[in-house]
C-alpha cells in the first residue's frame, strides 16, 4: 500500500532530462539518423553498463576529472565505480579484452549515455546521449578519411547542407613537433600551451598573449604568428624537409586532397585545433556549426593509435568521434531540421454504443497484423468527446464503428486532417491506409 | 599521452554485461519486437534519466529496498539519487507533473535499463532492460484487456506459439476480501499472507503449512484449501452476494471471457498469484514459461489505480506491465526463437591495385545514398586476404574492383552463400542488391 504520507516533488534530478512523447520522438529521430548513417557505412553497433570500474578513467584521465567532475561511488562491495563520462575507455577495453577473436578492421558503433558532474548549463548537462564511431586496425590514412566522411555524412542526412558547417582538421604531430623541435620546449612546457591554445576562444588578446609570454618569452611573437596562418605552408614551413613525413604534414595533405576529390568544400586546416591533451596521436578534427545563432563546435574526433596501450596490448590503428544529442538538437534547430511531430498511430478507432466491443477488438487486432498502429476506444464515453480527444491527439484517421458498420462490413474512414472520408470494407482498410501514411 | 605504468583490467564492472556486435544484434531485435508492438496499440515512447532522487522510493518501496537493493548515493552536492531499480515511479512523476497538460488515456511505453544492487544470478543481473508498458486514464476492465493482449502479443511477436506460454491472471481485491472478510485477518497479517503466498513456489509444502499455521490456526487447511482450487467459483464461493462487484470478481470473469472471445486460449485464473505487496490495486498477472528448461514467471504487471496520490494527485486509473530482457533472451533462446547474426553490411568493396581509391570511395557513397550499408577497403593488402576476411566478417555480397572495372563501367558480384556471381553496370548495383537483401 502506497504511504500518503509525504507528498512528493514531481521535478526530475537537477541536470537530467524527462523525454515526454514529443521529445522522445526528437530523440528517437536523432538516434534513427545517427544508426543509419553509421550502418551505412558498415559500422555494427556494440554496447556496455554505464558502470564502470573508475581506474579505467584514472589511467588516461586526470585524477581531477575521475575526482571531481564524474559520478564515482563505492559501491555495497567497496568497489569503485564510475557512471561513464565518455566511451572511449570502454571501446578500448571491450577491444582488448578480445583482441585475438575479432576480426579486424573494426568498424564499430554506439550511442551510450555519458554522465558528468557538474554545473548544467546550455549544451551541458549531467546526462546526455552521445554517437560513437569507431575504427580500429585499418589502414590510417583510409581510416581517417573514413571517420570525417562518416561524421560529415551524418549532418547531411539530418537535411543540413554543406554551408551550414565546416569541418577543421589539425594533426597533432604538427603542433607537437612545432613545440618541441622549433620552440624547444620540454613535456611540461608544451602541454601548458596545448591547455593554452584549447581555451584561446575564451580569452582576449591580451590575456592569450600574456600567458604564452611566460612560456615562450622572447619567440612569443613568432609563436602567435604560426598559429594565426591559416595556411599550411606558412605554419610548416620552418619544418625540416626529411621531418615532413614523421610530423604528419604528408598525412594531412593527402587527407585535405582526398576530400576535396570526394567534392567536400567545406573542409579546412586548422593549426590552432587542439582537442585537450589525453590519448589523441595524429589528425584531429572538429565541426563547426555556422550559423551565428549557434557558432561553436558541434563534435569531433581523431586519431589515438596508443588507446590499448594501456591494457598491455601493443598500438593498435584507430580513430572514431563522438556527437552529442544536446548539441545535434541544438544544430538541427538552428537549421530548420526539427522532424514534425507525429503521435505513434496510424488509425483511431471508436465505438458508438455497447455492442461494438468484440468486433472492434477483432477488427483492431487484424489491422496490427496487417502492420498498423492501431488505438481502439471501446470505452462508454460520447463519441463527439471521443472525436474531439483524437483530434487533440493528433490521430491522423479515425473509424468510427456503430451497430450499421458491424451489420454491413462497410466503414467511413475520416482524415483528420483534410476531412475527407475514404468508404470500405474491412479487408481493404490496412491497404488503403498504409499507403496512405507513406 | 597515456600513462603506461599500471596495466588495467578488462573485465566490466562485476554483474554486467558488455554487449559485442553479435549480443547487440540479439539486445536490437529484443527491443525491436518491443517497440513494434507497443507501437502497433498505439503506444508512445517516453524516457528518462537512470538519475533520480532517492526520496521518489522511498515512498512507495520499503526504507529495506532503498538502503540495501538499489545503487544509492550522494552526489556532490550532497542530494541523495539513485539510479533507477524499476521505471514505474518515474513514469507516475512525469505523469503527475504533467497532469493537467497531458490528454488521456495515455498509451506509453519505454525501454529502460535498471540497475539493482544484489548477488548476479542466472536471470538476475545488476543492470538489465525493461519493456515497461502503461495505459493511464482509460476505463479499467478495458486498459486490463488491453495490457495483457499487448503483453501476450509480444511473446507472439517473438514467434512463439501460445502453447509456449501461459497467463496467469488473478485480483488482488479478491484475496485482500477472503483474508480481511472470510479470515477476519488485520491489515498486518494479511501483509504477512501475502509475502507467504508470493515465496510458497520456494517453500516445502511442510514449511509453507507451518508458516501458515502461525496465522490461521484452527482455519489452515481451510485457508489452503481455498489457495489451492483452481476455480474461480470455489474461490470465491463464501464471498457474499453483493460483495462481488466491490472485490473484482466481475471484472475478472469479464477478462476471462474477453480473452477467450478474443481467441486466447492460454489465460487461466491463479489464486495465488500475488505480486508482492505495493502498488497494486486490482488485476494481477504473469506470464509463465511452459518449456520445462525455462519453466518460470518471464513477466507480469497489473493495475495500480493509487500510483499518482503520493504526489498529491486523485486517483487515476492505471494499468501496465514490463518485461526484462534478459528473460526475453532466455525465452526466445529456449524456444529456438534467436535470430541469426548477420552484420550491418550489404556489400564489402575491395580494390586491386592503388588506382581504384578515389572511384571506389565515389561509387560506395553513391550505393550508401541509395540506401546500402557499404564496407569499403582501399588498403593495400592482397586481394586473397581480403576475400578471406570479408568471409570471416560474413559479408554477404562481394564486389573486387580493379583497373578493368573501373575502365568498363562492368562489375562483378559475389554472393558469398551460393558462390554466384552477379554481373551489373554500376548503375544497377543498388537495385540487384537491395532486392537480394529482402
Amino acid at each position: 500500500m502506497i504511504s500518503k504520507k509525504a507528498k512528493l516533488g514531481t521535478e526530475p534530478y537537477k541536470g537530467v532530462r524527462d523525454f515526454y512523447p514529443e521529445d522522445m520522438f526528437i530523440q528517437n529521430h536523432i538516434q534513427a539518423i545517427w544508426r543509419k548513417t553509421a550502418e551505412s557505412y558498415g559500422y555494427e553497433e556494440f554496447g556496455a553498463s554505464i558502470l564502470e570500474p573508475s581506474e579505467l578513467y584514472r589511467s588516461k584521465t586526470s585524477e581531477e576529472i575521475v575526482n571531481e567532475q564524474t559520478y564515482s561511488f563505492l559501491d555495497r562491495g567497496d568497489r569503485e565505480v564510475t557512471l561513464r563520462p565518455e566511451m572511449t575507455p570502454t571501446i578500448a577495453r571491450m577491444v582488448a579484452a578480445k583482441k585475438q577473436e575479432l576480426i579486424f578492421p573494426l568498424r564499430w558503433f554506439s550511442i551510450p549515455n555519458l554522465f558528468r558532474y557538474e554545473k548544467p548549463q546550455r549544451g551541458r548537462l549531467r546526462e546526455h546521449w552521445q554517437f560513437n564511431a569507431d575504427i580500429f586496425g585499418a589502414d590510417g590514412k583510409e581510416s581517417d578519411l573514413e571517420i570525417i566522411s562518416l561524421a560529415r555524412q551524418t549532418l547531411l542526412n539530418f537535411g543540413a547542407k554543406e554551408n551550414d558547417f565546416e569541418i577543421k582538421i589539425n594533426n597533432r604531430k604538427i603542433m607537437s613537433y612545432i613545440l618541441r623541435s622549433i620552440f624547444e620546449l620540454d613535456e611540461d612546457n608544451a602541454r601548458r600551451v596545448s591547455r593554452l591554445i584549447d581555451k584561446k576562444e575564451k580569452m582576449s588578446d591580451k590575456e592569450f598573449s600574456d600567458e604564452a609570454q611566460n612560456i615562450f618569452g622572447a619567440r612569443t611573437s613568432q609563436f602567435i604568428h604560426v598559429l594565426e596562418s591559416k595556411d599550411l605552408d606558412t605554419v610548416t614551413m620552418n619544418i625540416r624537409k626529411g621531418d615532413e613525413e614523421i610530423v604528419g604534414i604528408v598525412e594531412i595533405r593527402e587527407l585535405l586532397e582526398a576530400l576535396k576529390e570526394m567534392g567536400v568544400t567545406n573542409a579546412f586546416f586548422s593549426p590552432t585545433l587542439m582537442r585537450g591533451f589525453d590519448y589523441y596521436t595524429g589528425m584531429v578534427f572538429e565541426i563547426y556549426d555556422k550559423d551565428s545563432a549557434n557558432k561553436r563546435a558541434l563534435f569531433g574526433g581523431g586519431r589515438y593509435d596508443d588507446l590499448l596501450t594501456v591494457f598491455g596490448e601493443e598500438r593498435i590503428r584507430a580513430a572514431g568521434f563522438g556527437m552529442g544529442d544536446v548539441t545535434a538538437r541544438d544544430f538541427i534547430e538552428t537549421h530548420g531540421l526539427l522532424p514534425e511531430y507525429a503521435p505513434a498511430c496510424d488509425l483511431y478507432i471508436a465505438s458508438i454504443g455497447q455492442e461494438q466491443k468484440g468486433p472492434i477488438r477483432s477488427l483492431s487486432e487484424d489491422l496490427r497484423q496487417k502492420g498498423l498502429r492501431v488505438v481502439s476506444d471501446v470505452s462508454d464515453k460520447r463519441i463527439q468527446d471521443k472525436l474531439k480527444k483524437a483530434d487533440r491527439k493528433k490521430y491522423p484517421f479515425v473509424l468510427i464503428v456503430g451497430a450499421d458498420e458491424v451489420k454491413t462490413g462497410k466503414y467511413k474512414i475520416k482524415n483528420m486532417k483534410t476531412g475527407e472520408e475514404i468508404e470500405c470494407r474491412n479487408e481493404e482498410i490496412a491497404d488503403k491506409l498504409l499507403v496512405d501514411s507513406q
